[in-house]
């Protein structure tokens, strides 16, 4: 069936394929440059420290097994106070090993996460992607990911504690929101978008309803980013985009646009609240912040331990 | 048969056990303050980014089968540019998952991954650890690890490319490597001691003699890194500490010391050649340096991407 | 609190501990010889072979995450069509692994997986299961599992579809199927008792309500099987036993006094509609049946595929 | 390059795709007829039993690294005599999980294992492997594997412990074998094939010369195995075809004309020696063999646990 053209238009519009030579594999994050982690680190004032990531373990674990092989973290013993020399008065050691699914929990979707019409970002073939992993856009070509980043609380700026499962987070709300924040984005930021969905997580039952109905991004905010230059671009939700989905016609647009089109590594499952709630106190909504990928090689994502220091 | 009572009178010298109260789960990492922060923030010039991370792959893994559990990361596909609505020019997604030993590639290890004479590190019981993991110490306790770092290149300071397997770092090698550095480490500093042993890996069959014999921090460095109160400690070796060992009569002494004694979190595998290049061209040893583990709920230890702007 | 006096009288009623002498690590499966075998093979008449296993996939699994690391078996995929030599019209290869609990679909519960008291099965002391697995009683002891099967359809044999959830099987129900069997139960045998309840994992939201309640085998069963000396019992349910229990001052009693106390391995799990049609059209309930667990090394339980042959 | 004539003539002369019909997916594992497996039971006479299977676990694991995500069963524990009740008096279980390759040790390749010249097994495309496993001829769908067997030692017939390293086995060899095994070789026995090479793996550092060079399977052996329409065949190898190879056109010749020709499944690293003493003592080489895959859904092929009784 194809997509529609209103969406092929948009993508023709935002798209980056090429902008940093037909080589390249890590899309917006080139705009992190020198000159950006300076003014990174120029913002740190407090030096208060928050971890912008979920707990990593099976009981504690956000997936409910609707998508294969993306099991939550199960972290099982090799050793327990093992005595090397066989005698416990001397050294013992205790190990561990895990298995889960890459994108489970806080993490980051990297380029090659999704394609569409046969093609991943820079116009790479789909194709590169076989058993082996992403031969292109792997997350391991990331290296570092260190700038500023800045807090847009769209569920504060619309005066709620979270949106609305559905709600479409637009271009106007990210200004609404950059405008509270009393900061402009600029080229190289990393963007935090809050819609207080994370919430849901800890209510009753909040596990089974937190993935949908959800608030999210949507094909209006797209050229915003776009228009900003940001180097990538975190929700707190499981899905990122809206949900329900704005068109009946188009699935994960906003993935599509981002990740094949702008090259805009995009992450989910951000636990922003702790950060939201001081930025709201001082006012200060920009911060170092530290989301280097693990560096798994020809990976389609990576766990992240998002560290801010404002 | 027990340990020396050299061992033991060290260990008592630098243990750390309630100095920040009964309930402490983190060790020196509590020494990392928001002033520190700040001044690791302030440690940023030039704005270069340097990955101390080595590859997370199973190909590039280092690990031999040493040590049961503990193997190099197998990452495989759980999906291939599946077609979510069964048409491929729509979103189509690849996903992955991996196991992986915790402390397998570039790693901390957490405070509980060793005990002796019954105890982990603030006196907690070893059989804290169980097969649940750590209950006490678990590196998710950590929360974020961003300070100074200061890079100790006892190779250089030596004036060697490399340091002899079996080579013992004592103080007075830390003092050089300080001098070397034309800078003070403070307390709450990340301190990454270089001997160029990683240059081991890359030789041909490499992967077996990387391990050992090789150059480590002894027991003679110990007082050294207590004094300086340094939050955590890492080096470019398997082993960490030097091996073979320097006694017959006690095995594992820098972790006992490290871990049990002091609560100082330890890395391993850092890989710091490109980063001590760039030192010595600059003459800068000093940088921000964010090294926050994986909140791996309970776990003895987690890999970790530090990442250091310069 | 402890147990009470009434399940320690029947749990000294029915103890093995040292009947095949002090180093026994298999139990009743001892008394697998090969008369008994031969007895086995004699059964086989019309060659007709049932495969009693659900089958092993994340998808159809069973687990529903109540059980720390008990998960569903995740199969993916390391090698898809991979030319060796680099040409597609020669030889290409595809691989795959797995991870999952071992008792996480049809399975057997090794002699190690329960203790109390402080012991396993003949005596020896819980702690035995360490990091390393089992060291006494690990499912690898078992070798093969190659006797006649006896299908006891007590569900059948009481007039109904399947039991009632929270139904106690007894001597009684297994003595009434026997007599609907036309067979005696004889010593080795491996005694299949059906209860009728997988098909509500058929039915619509079955996966959940299949663990409990569920009719199974209780504390007036075990004298039963004792005094058969059969070599082994599974039946189609996942808990084994009848949920909720029969007392509450005693939990998984059966579990308890099959394992420790007699030595006898038990199965779960094992699919038996399509075997029990047949057997009440033909009017035979007895088979060969090779039950022989996968070798693993100290494992504590093992997933098995029966085969049955009429 | 493609493939040389000799072989693709010997291929056309072995081709069983569509004797099945059209939708078949066992191919020759149609040859065990409910007759075969009565024939197979009433081989049994002194009623000894054999396990044919390598130990499961990490330490005793044969695999080496060479193929990627290939890796030795690496079980670990979830919990450790876990007090349910929290009282040690009352129940306390244990539980563990496994990640393996499935062809790591014993077991059988399922036939969608290999492909070439874009076609599986019965002219299926290759492509019918994706990432969710073969929809077509996915091990499953074997349900059991009951015959008899036959053992053939060509070793013992040859008059050597074992063959040497790229020893050919031919048709001829396996006359002989059938020869000394006083016993006609029939359409659907299960054939193990003994060459001797696993006593190479209890040598000193024989895990790395198991694999190569090895004796084995040939094209020479190929016309005699489909002559004798044996219903699967195993050694006591890893490579399964002689190491190296018959012909340096191609590669692998015997996995593809077993596999995607015959659709002749086959099984690897066969435990054969204790079973071999056994038949040469009391001269009978004829069995009943269960040796049914582990039931895993699209897998590309299974761990096994054969049992032979005799």
């Amino acid at each position: 069936m194809g997509l529609p053209p209103e969406f092929l238009e948009l993508a023709a519009s935002v798209r980056n394929w090429g902008r940093w030579g037909p080589d390249d594999e890590i899309g917006t994050i080139n705009l992190v440059t020198p000159e950006v982690r300076r003014r990174a680190a120029a913002s740190v004032r407090t030096g208060h420290a928050f971890s912008l990531a979920l707990p990593l373990s099976e009981a504690e674990g956000i997936q409910t097994g609707l998508l294969p092989g993306r099991i939550n973290p199960v972290r099982t013993m090799a050793q327990i106070n093992e005595p090397i020399l066989g005698d416990r008065e001397q050294v013992c050691t205790s190990d561990d090993l895990v298995v889960m699914g890459l994108q489970c929990a806080t993490h980051w979707d990297g380029l090659a996460h999704v394609s569409y019409g046969g093609h991943i970002y820079n116009g790479y073939p789909a194709d590169t992607v076989t058993a082996a992993g992403a031969s292109r856009c792997g997350i391991h070509r990331v290296r570092t990911l260190v700038s500023r980043g800045v807090l847009l609380d769209v569920a504060r700026a619309r005066g709620v504690e979270r949106l609305d499962g559905g709600y479409a987070v637009t271009g106007d709300d990210l200004d609404a929101a950059e405008e509270l924040a009393r900061v402009q984005v600029q080229p190289g930021d990393l963007v935090l978008v809050r819609t207080g969905q994370m919430s849901v997580l800890h209510e009753r039952g909040g596990r089974s309803r937190y993935p949908a109905p959800t608030p999210g991004l949507s094909m209006r905010s797209v050229p915003w980013l776009r228009a900003h230059d940001v180097a990538a671009v975190a929700t707190d939700t499981l899905t990122f985009e809206v949900y329900p989905m704005e068109r009946d016609d188009v699935f994960l647009p906003v993935h599509m646009l981002h990740l094949v089109d702008m090259g805009l590594t995009q992450g989910q499952n951000f636990v922003l609240d702790e950060l939201a709630a001081d930025c709201d106190d001082d006012g200060v909504y920009e911060f170092l912040l530290d989301a280097s990928p693990q560096p798994f090689t020809n990976a389609l994502g990576s766990p992240v331990n998002p560290a801010a220091v404002k």
